[in-house]
């Protein structure tokens, strides 16, 4: 995308680029995201699946992804409780982002 | 990309997704990238292209970026001294992901 060097346009409140990272751009939402990816996964899985995020931090993570309508919860009523999460339609579209980044970190930094 | 519910990778220090999200993960980084694009940009067009971002915050950002080889920093001798910005060939690499977070905020959030 060219753009002439003088006349580009602003990012302002309308931009999406700016509208995307104000769901995304925490340090572990896309590594979540891309890991819960196309699968069912039950939130110890999730756990250990994103290496080195603490409890309060995944915790706080999955709600604001379940309230921004990312991420599907369901809750099935057994003892002990079993919670699954996978991604909604919305979230499954944030999976080229994932995949741009693993693109870019696979070929310029691991 | 399919993977299997009990079988998936984990995403440690190795993760090529979480190698790019501890360059690019900030609320500002890639709207800073996006809006050099493919640009030479002075300081101050900078600045107003990316609304809102407090004068710390892109001076602290831009020296991020310099550091970490995504953008150049050409500093002209002249008074008052003259400053501009570009991608470098890595940082021109982010911008596919640059991209991917425009295409899904125009399709969904604005």
């Amino acid at each position: 995308m060219k753009k002439n060097l003088k006349n580009f346009t602003a990012c302002d409140e309308k931009c999406p680029v700016r509208a995307s990272l104000s769901l995304l751009s925490g340090k572990w939402t896309l590594m979540i995201l891309f890991q819960i990816n196309e699968n069912i996964i039950r939130y110890g899985e999730l756990k250990r699946a994103v290496v080195g995020i603490s409890e309060k931090m995944l915790i706080q993570e999955l709600n604001m992804l379940v309230e921004n309508k990312l991420v599907n919860k369901k809750i099935y009523p057994e003892i002990p409780p079993k919670v699954e999460y996978s991604l909604t339609d919305l979230g499954l579209k944030t999976l080229p982002i994932a995949d741009q980044l693993a693109q870019f970190g696979l070929e310029n930094l691991v």
